[in-house]
This record gives structure tokens, C-alpha cells and sequence, in this order.
């Protein structure tokens, strides 16, 4: 059975020695007690959590789900504890103001405990997951009496959070949601409609539970710009905070879904249920999406999470399992036969889930050093800084989210083909990773949804192509210095200046494009976002490998040699192997927009 | 709810117009009865059985799996009397001799009824598709008197039949496989061992179960060389062929799958159950894989299947779901919302499920005579033109298998997304057509197995790349008359020129590496088998652009001028889109072996 080991060494390469954190932490106001030792103990901490009461609890909550009965969400057996055991650690409130409870650290320690939690058992991270939104929205929107009411309690993970968007009739277009709000007397709203997949909407984790709604007030105009923020907690709160009667918000299903099947989705009915405003009347919908970017982001680590958890699985089988010989002679000779490991083709698949998920794992630990300062500036009051901070986190969050969860399917579905007909079954383990990481393109946004963010308002109407410009700027920085040096990695620089040149030329020539065919931003959207992926992907890998060169001609780092190795290799791998997809993606990108939009829809299939 | 519509129109397009489906079989001998109004018949009633008796029972099939308890297994609710309908419109026997009491069709018929079968209900689709395989084997190795005994009630499809290969320690490498028959002196066999991952092989559909099972004898030399055949019933035959004695071979447990739930995959306990030699002793692996390139094409049509499938239930949905407006301005201004399909990424998927769908069927059906070829050569006893044919439909058989089934969960996947969070929930019927579209990359050898099979023995081996000539040849006998026509046809005539060009360099540089590389065919067989299915699938594409166009230009043919377009238009689609990713699998074909082979395998994760 699969057992979960946290890539900790991994992650220390990533966070010491590629993107000096200790430095990035004394940089930060908010910085100074993530200390090395700190920080150490915060991963050593998650990862015992994680490896020890998280990762047991996977197959056996997929196997029996989440249960509901009049209303109650019973969850999987042993969840109940272990939530205990995350609210007694103090995990939620890791990344948390201190002023509410928590420790008041930098988010990012909160993004690399949340890889592991997720990695570990993505059902239950899906729980304390949700109420990071929660707490955000009330931490910017809500009034010092509400904060005083709600914070305490949802960063201790006494209660815990969700937020409600979308009904049955619209999940993206969200300017057709009719859930209303009405005004009382006493200042409070009515609220009253249907809100549907709402992950941790309703369980048996937390004694009370606060919902973020958006609704309409009476008089709203139509649309996005018609919607209004709410509070509603489950139980109301007497006037000294502690749990009043139960409110009119009912679970009345949860869904049976493919995977994530110990994460209750719940289908909310509010019958006139009390619920305060947040925000401004009719700015709901901005205020919701203040924190897309870091939402997008927890979301991306569910690429990174199941590549991982796949690949964990799949390289014991194939260091283990033994089948057929190699073709370039017998490797085994007093076995049976070769073990899988020894096949080129199935090295090609592990070294592909390597490389997502480590690759994965660079660019979101990259990112979450934007969303530090974006935090530290917001803390500090600074909303210049913020807002900038938040632009360029802007223009990773599509393509993380987007790229990295295809990618993340890709691989758990490699890690099933490693296992041959074995993959297929549940008793290892290796189809629930499928099936559970078949979400993250989905939700939050579908990769479609993604890219049109990217290409349209990220790249082209919001900078003209300037944030490719700036972040190649960069890839050009690291690469020059290589580019003419031999062996691998003046490859791998050569191979990047001329990404980063036909990146900004497919951006021209989209932009271009679409001052004169109003389909071709988002004809070539998704094909812009897989491209704008692997060139992403591949400068962070040659990062990795620049560093582990340097470490190793310098006699060492933290690693043994073999890791460095390891890493040089697994970039080549990369750019011999996986960067060459941008190809296809710049030939689909540039394709005409008619090859789509010609066909009439009737036509498409005939019976 | 997903509701099946058998794609007769593009069936017949195919069968008629692109293929000359009635000249074929004009020209077999077995093919006189296979009257244009037959197949007709034969389709129309397929369809009817399809829509109305299986495709109703998919979802609830799904939902409640099968039974185990005590060696009995109990197919869901309904199964059994689907497949008393199935037997009674004697469909098991369409393509199997009249003297056992088949049609004696062309099994190419078979084909299409299997297609249409797999799309409705792909695990119920399972229990008369493994009978398929016995029926063969035993009409090629059987006595007159096992034939006798067998066959007639096999191809009636009162008892139903297996093929028992994999054991627990291996399914690929069978040269591993340990079950033992020993003599007895009746001239029987006592098999004992256990078979595990056995479709089909234990059901209450049928009134027995022939295993058709790989054993070793006592005195076998060790690996593929030492495994004989025999044929196993469940229930032991008395000499008039009636039903008599349960044999010792038991169902000691059923697979709990990711997909194809109402499908039962066995584990086969033999305890001593009695067997007769099918062949001769030790050459049990060739004649198991006598029938393995039609078995494997019998795969091949599940990346049809479910692609279709998929494609069926995402397009209704697209026209009929409404989010956001359109960014080339609004379409449906008196709705709240246009409908998905007037979104562009919305129809790059729904195509790229069509494209997958009608360009896989076009290369199945094109399989498909060359195997009525060898059928009917078979029959006619020219073991010499048999086994041209199977060599040519060798060349077939792993792309169709790899290739295809491949881009057809890719499709399935395509399908979910097309629904957004709804595709992810059961109620909709699209989560399960990816979960049982992910085996057949898997079994019946995975897509690694195929990609070694094409690139090592049939092209590099077994042809030294005749084989690749061959079909490019075909293909540029087709372009070259049409590479200076302008428009869309002239476009693709070129590009299959190119690629005809390209593949044969490509197989000639992988001819050259591989004599001084060993790893050279492991480390390039995938992308190998990529490219070479994107190259064919462009010119089934191509040809049925072409049958369009002739038959727009002459007025029309059988259906719609719209169905003629979206076929123009469809392949435009395939080539200007899909067709590139042959560069990156070009690429990654040729990459150095030592991106895959040179790190240590201990290195490969390090924690």
C-alpha cells in the first residue's frame, strides 16, 4: 500500500540553496521569526502530521466517503481525530496575525505545509483548505466587532469556513446567481436561495461552520455588478460569541463524485437564513475574488500533490517489480527477470512525474515568495505595493493553476500505466491519485477559464504583452551568463533564449491578431497557457540544475552528490523530452481562428 | 442523463462512401451474403439493441457493480436479461461460421456491431467480447469433436468464454507464469495454479464458461517456450455435450475497479480441474497470440467508444448550457448567456472529441478489411495469404491499440471538462466514461507494449521500415494528386507529403541509432507510436476530406451537405491543431537515450 514519505529534501534544495528563503524571510516585516530553525521545525512538524495521521486516512476515506443523512455530514472514519490532532498542532493559524491566534508567519510556510497536508490526503486538506479563503475575506472586509467574533475561533480551527459561489444554473458566469439578500431592521440580511458544490460546506469536523455568500439585494442591478458579500455562520453567535441557535442554512445533498470522495460538496439551502454584509452593497463579487490569486495557488499545489504522491508510488513498484529483460541485455541475470526501473519506457514516465512534480514544486515555492511581500505589504497597510505584488503574482496564477493540474493529472495517470492492469484496481492506491487529481482542472476555475485570464486579461488587454516581457527578462538574466558554456547547461540556456524570443513573438503576433479577430484570444488561449507552461517550467528546471552544478563543482550543499545529479539529469530529461510540447502548442496557437469557428454548431454531429 | 445515439450516418459514411464497404465485400469469399441490405439490417438492429436495451443500463451498471459472495458472481440488475436479448437475436454469431451456427459474415460486421456495443455499454460489452477470443482459438485449434462439443453453443452465446494469461507475479512477461497441467491417463489434463485479472471469468450471464488457459507441463522448459494451451470448462461436458460435473475451477474473488464496475475481472482458482490440450504441448504462446492482432483491435475500437460517448453527452451540453457572453460579442442577446459552444476553447475540445471519435473509427474500419482478408483466407485454407495479411494488419494493430486508446481518454477526459464541476459528479454519466476509458491503455498490452511491439519488431525488426514505406506510399499515392490543388484539400495533401517524408526519416535515423544504441528503440517506441498515429489518423482525415469534397462537388451523396462540410471542416480542424504534436513526439523520439538511461536508479528520488 501507498505510504507517503514528505519530499523534505526536496523541498529544503528548493527553500535553502535555489531560492534563498532564509534571505527572503529577513526581507519581510512580517519575516523575522521564520527563523531556519523555525522554519525546520515547521516542516519537520507538517511532515510528521502528514506521514503519520494524514496519509493513512486516504484510501480508507475514498473507500467509505463522506455520509449524509437529514441534514448531517458524518466524515470518514479517523478524520474526525485527525482534525483534532491539526487544531491541537495550531496548523491552521501558521500563516495567521497573531492578534487572531496564530503565529503570524510568512504565507508561504502556510503553502509548504498545505503541499504536504494535500499530498498526503487531499479529502481532508480540502476541510481546514477552505477556511484560509474564509479567514482572508473576513481579515480584509469585515468589521472589528465580526473579526473579534469569527477570527479567533476559524484560525484556531475550532471553526472552519467555505465560501459560496455557485448554484446550480452558473459557476463561472456568476452575474446569474439569484440567491437573495434581504435587509432587517436590525441591520442583518435575509438571505434566501441555493448554493450548490460547496466543498466543506457541511461536517462533523468543526463546531460551527461560516459561509462567505454571495447574493443579491432586492433592488441589485443585473449581473456581476449586482452582488453583494455575506456572513452567515451555521449556528448563530450569542452577543459573547459563544454558539446561539442553529441558522436557517441546511445541507440538503452532497455530491457522489469521481475522486475527492472524503471531501464532503455540499449543496446549501438558505431558507431565510441571517447573514451579515461584507464590503461595499454590489462589490460582493470583488471582494470574493481579492484573494483569486492565492486561491488559484492552493489549487495549483494539487498538481504538484498528486504528481508527487503518484510518483512516490510508482518508482518503489518499478524498482520492485520485475518484467521481461532489457533490450540492451539482462541487467538481473540471477533474477527472473529485469525489474521495470531497467525499461527506457518506464523511466520516460517516471522521470515525467519527476519533473511535474519538481518542476511544479519550484515555480509555486517561486510564487508564494510574491504572495509573502503581497501579505507583508497588506499587513503593512502599503496598498501601492500590494497591488503591484498582486499584478505580478497575476500573471503566474493562470499558469500555475492551469498548467501544473494538467500536468498533475498526467502524471497520476502516469503512475497508474507504471502499475500496468494493477493500476487499475484500487487496492494499490494508484487510481484513487487518478481520480482524486481529476478535479484541480476543473474547479476554481477550469484550465479554459485559466487561460482565458491569462491570455486576455493577464497578457494582452492588461499589460500589451509587458508581464512576458518582464518575466522573460528574467529567463534572459539567468540564461545569458550560460549561453556559451558547454555541457548541459549552456544547452539548456541556449535553449531558453530562443524560448523567451518566440514566447514574446507569439504574444506579438497574438496581440496583433486580436486587434482584428475578436475570436483569437480565445482560439489560442489555451494552447498560449500549455506553451507559456513548459517555457515556465523549463527555466525553472534549468534554475535547479544551475544550482546543483555549482554545488556540486563546489564540493557539495546540503544533498549528497547524487541528488545534484539527479536534478542536472532530470533538467535534461526535461528540455530532450517534455519542453519540445511548446511546439505543438506554438503551431496550435497560431492556427486560424477558423479551423474552430466555421463549422456550424448544428453541423458538428449529424445523425 | 447521457442518452447513446448510434452514429449510423457517419457509419455509413464510412462503410459507403470513403471505404467501399460494398465492393470489399463483393470481393471476399464469405462476403456474398453481406448484401448492402444485410448490413443495413444488421446495423439498424445493433442500433436498436444498443440504444434501447444497453445504453440504459451503463449508469445503473456503474452504480451497482457486481456481486461477489462464495464464488458466485451476480452481474447488476438487468444484465441478464440483456444479454438473453443479445443471444436471442443471435448477435454472438454474426461473423462466426454457419456451421456452428453463425451468419457467417465478414468479421468486419462484428466490428461494427462491437463499436456500436462498447459506446452503449462497454463492461457488458466485455462478456460476449472475451468469447470472441475462445471461439477463435478453438475453431484454429480444437478437434473436430471439442468443436463439436464448444463451439455451436459459443457462437450462440449460450455459454460464454475466457482467456486466462495473467497470473499474479506477472501479465506481460508470461514466460513467468507458474500454473501446472498434468496428464492424466484419459488424456485429460489436471491444472492447477491461479489466474488472476480473468474479464468475464466468472458471471451469471451464461450457463458455462470455457477457460481457454496458459499452463505449464512438468517437464516444460522454463520461459515462453515451456506454456501449453487448454480449454477449460466450468462445467464439465458428458458425452452427449449436456452439462455435467462442476470442474475444480473457482472464483476466489472480483477485482473492485476504477472503471468498467459491471465488468467482473476474476481471480480463477484451479484446484486440479480437469483440461484438454488445445495445440501442441509447449507452443501454447503462439497459439495464444494466433488471434492477438484482431483481439487487440477488438481494444483499440474502446478509444473509439468512449470517445463517442464522451463526445454525445458534451455536445448537447454545449448548446445547451449557458456562461458569459462570447468575446466576439454576444450571440444569444435575449438569453441571459450564450451557450458554450459559441465559446472557442468550448469547440477546440468538442473537435478535438469528434476528430478522435470519426478519425479513429476511419482507421479501425480501414483495419477491419484488411482482417475480413485474413478471415477469409483463413477459411479458404491459403495459410500463405493468411499470413500476409496478418503481417499487414500488424502494422495496424498497435497503433489502433496505442494510439487510440490513448486519445480516446484523453476525449473521455476533454468531455468532463466540457462540463466543468459537473463532469466531475456521477449524476451526469461523464466521470464515468474517463474512469472506464482509462483500462484500455492498460490491458491487453499497455501503450508501452504496443509502442515496442511497432517500433522494434514490426518496423525495425520484422521490416528494417518497409512497412512504414509501405503506408506512406499509400498515403502519398492519395496526396499527390491533390498537392497543387488550392484550399483546405491541397493544404493537407502537402502536409501528408511532408510527413510521409518525415516518417520514413524518422524511422531511418531510429534504424541507424538503434544498430550502435541499445536502448535506442525502448528509449524512442513511444513517441515513436505517437507520431506514427498522428500521421495516420491526418490521412484517414484526409481521405474522408476528400470524399466529401467529391461528393459536395457532385451534388451530394448520402447525407446532408452540412455533414460533407463539417468533415472539410473537421479535418482542417485535425491538421491545423492536432497534427503538430507529431513535432514535439518527433523531437522526443530522437532525444539522446541517455536522457532517460543515465541516472542511477537509486538517485531517482532521494529524501
Amino acid at each position: 500500500m501507498l505510504k507517503y514519505q514528505a519530499p523534505l529534501r526536496d523541498m529544503r534544495f528548493l527553500l535553502n540553496e535555489v531560492l534563498d528563503y532564509p534571505a527572503h524571510y529577513r526581507s519581510l516585516p512580517n519575516g523575522a521569526d521564520a527563523t531556519p530553525e523555525m522554519v525546520d521545525a515547521i516542516l519537520d512538524g507538517a511532515a510528521t502530521l502528514c506521514e503519520e495521521v494524514l496519509a493513512p486516512l486516504n484510501a480508507s476515506g475514498d473507500a467509505e466517503g463522506c455520509h449524509f443523512k437529514d441534514g448531517v455530514v458524518t466524515t470518514p472514519a479517523g478524520f474526525k481525530e485527525a482534525y483534532a490532532q491539526f487544531v491541537a498542532g495550531g496548523w491552521q493559524g501558521v500563516s495567521f496575525p497573531e492578534e487572531f491566534g496564530g503565529q503570524g508567519l510568512p504565507m508561504s510556510l502556510n503553502v509548504f505545509k498545505s503541499e504536504m497536508m494535500g499530498t498526503a490526503n487531499w479529502s481532508f486538506t480540502m476541510y481546514p483548505g477552505l477556511s484560509v479563503g474564509c479567514i482572508n475575506t473576513l481579515m480584509q472586509y469585515a468589521s472589528a466587532e465580526q473579526k473579534a467574533a469569527y477570527l479567533p475561533r476559524l484560525v484556531a480551527g475550532q471553526w472552519s469556513g467555505t465560501m459560496c459561489l455557485t448554484e446550480a444554473q452558473c459557476g463561472t458566469d456568476l452575474g446569474q446567481l439569484k440567491t437573495r439578500a434581504e435587509a432587517q431592521a436590525d441591520g442583518s440580511y435575509r438571505l434566501t436561495g441555493s448554493k450548490i458544490f460547496i466543498s466543506a460546506g457541511e461536517h462533523d469536523l468543526a463546531e460551527n461552520i461560516i459561509h462567505i455568500v454571495l447574493a443579491r439585494l432586492p433592488d441589485a442591478p443585473a449581473g456581476t455588478r449586482g452582488i453583494s458579500l455575506f456572513v452567515v455562520p451555521k449556528f448563530k453567535l450569542n452577543a459573547d460569541h459563544s454558539l446561539g441557535e442553529r441558522n436557517a442554512v441546511n445541507c440538503g445533498a452532497i455530491e457522489h463524485k469521481m475522486g475527492i470522495r472524503a471531501s464532503a460538496t455540499a449543496t446549501l439551502n438558505f431558507d431565510g437564513a441571517t447573514g451579515y454584509m461584507l464590503g461595499e452593497q454590489n462589490k460582493g463579487l470583488e471582494a470574493m475574488f481579492t484573494f483569486m490569486n492565492t486561491a488559484r495557488i492552493g489549487t495549483a499545489i494539487q498538481g504538484v500533490c498528486h504528481a508527487e504522491l503518484s510518483f512516490q508510488g510508482a518508482l518503489p513498484y518499478a524498482l520492485e517489480r520485475r518484467s521481461m529483460r532489457a533490450l540492451s541485455g539482462k541487467k538481473e541475470p540471477d533474477q527472473v527477470a529485469d525489474a521495470l526501473i531497467w525499461h527506457p519506457d518506464v523511466r520516460r514516465m517516471l522521470l515525467t512525474q519527476k519533473a511535474i512534480a519538481e518542476g511544479g514544486r519550484a515555480m509555486i515555492y517561486s510564487a508564494a515568495q510574491i504572495a509573502d511581500k503581497m501579505f507583508s505589504s497588506l499587513l503593512a497597510g502599503d496598498q501601492l505595493k500590494y497591488e503591484a505584488y498582486d499584478s505580478e503574482l497575476g500573471f503566474f496564477t493562470p499558469i500555475l493553476k492551469g498548467f501544473i493540474t494538467e500536468l498533475g493529472l498526467e502524471a497520476a495517470n502516469l503512475g497508474m500505466q507504471v502499475f500496468g492492469g494493477h493500476g487499475y484496481i484500487q487496492d494499490h492506491g494508484m487510481e484513487q491519485i487518478a481520480r482524486d487529481a481529476r478535479i484541480a482542472t476543473l474547479y476554481e476555475g477550469t484550465t479554459g477559464i485559466q487561460a482565458l485570464d491569462l491570455l486576455g486579461r493577464k497578457v494582452l488587454l492588461g499589460s500589451k504583452g509587458k508581464c512576458v516581457r518582464d518575466f522573460t527578462g528574467t529567463v534572459l538574466r539567468f540564461a545569458r551568463p550560460h549561453a556559451l558554456s558547454r555541457g548541459p547547461l549552456g544547452k539548456m540556456a541556449r535553449s531558453l533564449i530562443c524560448r523567451s524570443l518566440q514566447w514574446n513573438l507569439l504574444t506579438t503576433r497574438l496581440l496583433l491578431r486580436s486587434a482584428r479577430d475578436r475570436e483569437q484570444v480565445g482560439a489560442a488561449s489555451f494552447d498560449f497557457l500549455m506553451y507559456s507552461g513548459y517555457v515556465m517550467m523549463g527555466y525553472f528546471w534549468a534554475l535547479q540544475a544551475a544550482k546543483a552544478s555549482q554545488l556540486l563543482a563546489a564540493g557539495g550543499g546540503e544533498a549528497p552528490a547524487e541528488f545534484y545529479q539527479a536534478k542536472i539529469d532530470t533538467a535534461e530529461f526535461y528540455f530532450a523530452r517534455l519542453l519540445p510540447r511548446a511546439n505543438s502548442h506554438y503551431a496550435a496557437a497560431l492556427a486560424s481562428t477558423a479551423s474552430l469557428m466555421q463549422t456550424d454548431k448544428a453541423s458538428l454531429r449529424i445523425n
